[in-house]
C-alpha cells in the first residue's frame, strides 16, 4: 500500500463530504482514532477539528498518557470529557448489571456527546470503524458505529497499524493490544477468539477472493459477519405503493 | 385504502423480521406509537410486546393520561420510565442550553433505554417513524429515528390518523396536536411551518406523481428532504479496493 496516496485519497473524501463544516471525533487512545486524528490533523486547519476523549471509571489511566501524546504528536487538543455521571444516571435508572449491555450504554453516551458537538458547532461526526471491525460487526449500533462519515472503514486493522506506522502514531499507541474498553481487561481478541492477524486474513479469502468455509476459522467469521446483517443495514420497512389498495 | 389488508401486510413483516424475539418499542402519547403498539397488540402475544413511556420535565401530564388509556384499549402493559435524571446528567455535563441540541439528547436517550431492553431480552426496537416525517427528516439522527424494523413508514401521516381511527387508538391520542415533545408547547406543524393536510399532499405530488417545484411549498418540501438526505443513508465510506495500490 502507497501510504502517501492512501493519505490524499482519505483527505480528499474527508474534505469533500464535510464541505466546510467541522470535524468532531471521539479519541479512546486506540490506534484507529488516533489514525484518523492524525489524518485529520494533515488535511485540515487546526481550528476545524473537535477531538474529545470521554474517558469512565474503567479507562485505565495510561490511555490518558497516550491521548496526551497524540495531542502532542499531532498539534490538534483534545477535550476530556468524563461520561461517568451519565453513565452513573443510566446504571441507577435502569438497575444495569450485564456488562455487555453497560458497554452498549457507554459507546451510545458517547455519540449522544459527539452529536451534542456536531449540532453546536455544525460539524459532522467521523467515524473511526476499521473494515474488520464493520465486516463482523464488532461495534455497538447506534454507538460508536454512529457517524456521517468513516474515512478508514475501507481499510483492514493490519493495514491500519502499518498506516499509523508511516503516520507516525506515538508507539504506545500501535503497540497496545486493541481493546473496545467495555470493561477493565477486556481485549478485542480474547473476545473474538482470534487474533487480527488471523482474522484480516480469513476477511480477505472470504470477501476479496470469494474463498468461502475454507475452515472452522472462515465458518466462524462468516458466521459473524452473518450475524452483524443488520449492523450494515438501514431499518427495514416495506415499500410504499407495494400491494397498496389505492 | 383497506385497513384489514393493510394490517395483515404489516403484521406479516414484524412477525417475519421479529423471527420469535421480543418487540421493544417507545410510546410517546402521539399517534404513531399508538398506532404501532394497536398493531403489535393484535399479532404477537403481550409477553413479548415491551413498551415504555419514557416522559422528561416537560412532558405534559395529558400525555400519561392518553398513555394510560392506550394501555388500557390495547391490554399492554406500558412501563414508565421518566428520563429526566440521565437528561439532567447530560445537561450539566455539557452545559446544554441550546433546546433544539436538548431535545436531540432527549430523543437519543431514549434510543439507549430501548436498546438497553433489548439486549437483555433479546428483543428488537420497533419504530414509529412514518413516511411525512422519513421524507423530510423529521426525526434525530440516532435518536427516533434509529430501530431495528419501521413497520409504518410507508404510510403517510393522514393515512397514520386513518388508520389508528380504524384500529380504535383512543380519540385523544388521535386527536391530539401532533408534536416532538423536543420542549413545551411545540408542535410540529408550526415547526414545519406546514400542516400536515398540506405536507401529505405536496409530498405525493413529489414523491408518487413525479411533480416536483410546482409551487413555493413544493420547493421547501423539496429542500427539506434534500437537506435531510444523510439521514436516509448509512455513513458514507471509501470502497475497499478503490483506487488501491495492492
Amino acid at each position: 500500500m502507497d501510504f502517501s496516496l492512501e493519505l490524499e485519497k482519505i483527505g480528499h473524501f474527508i474534505t469533500e463530504k464535510l464541505a466546510g463544516k467541522d470535524a468532531v471525533l471521539g479519541i479512546s487512545g486506540g490506534v484507529d482514532s488516533a489514525l484518523v486524528l492524525s489524518i485529520l490533523a494533515r488535511v485540515l486547519p487546526k481550528e476545524r477539528i473537535r477531538a474529545f476523549f470521554m474517558p469512565d471509571s474503567n479507562t485505565p489511566e495510561t490511555d490518558l498518557d497516550d491521548v496526551k501524546k497524540l495531542s502532542e504528536s499531532t498539534k490538534i487538543e483534545i477535550k476530556i470529557i468524563n461520561i461517568e455521571s451519565v453513565v452513573e444516571a443510566f446504571r441507577s435508572l435502569l438497575s444495569i448489571e450485564d456488562r455487555y449491555a453497560m458497554g452498549n450504554v457507554k459507546s451510545r453516551t458517547r455519540m449522544i456527546i459527539l452529536y451534542y458537538f456536531a449540532n453546536i458547532n455544525n460539524g459532522l461526526v467521523i467515524g473511526t470503524t476499521n473494515r474488520t471491525e464493520h465486516l463482523i460487526g464488532y461495534y455497538t449500533k447506534f454507538g460508536d458505529g454512529a457517524c456521517d462519515i468513516e474515512p478508514i472503514m475501507h481499510l483492514y486493522k493490519q493495514e491500519v497499524w502499518d498506516f499509523a506506522t508511516f503516520m507516525k502514531v506515538p508507539d504506545n499507541i500501535i503497540r497496545k493490544k486493541p481493546s473496545a474498553g467495555l470493561w477493565e481487561g477486556q481485549t478485542d481478541e480474547d473476545e473474538i477468539g482470534m487474533t487480527y492477524s488471523d482474522l484480516d486474513k480469513v476477511l480477505e479469502d472470504v470477501f476479496d477472493l470469494n474463498l468461502k468455509s475454507l475452515t472452522d476459522k472462515h465458518k466462524k467469521v462468516e458466521e459473524l459477519h452473518e450475524r452483524s446483517e443488520h449492523k450494515r443495514k438501514l431499518p427495514e420497512f416495506i415499500k410504499a405503493g407495494e400491494n397498496k389498495d389505492r
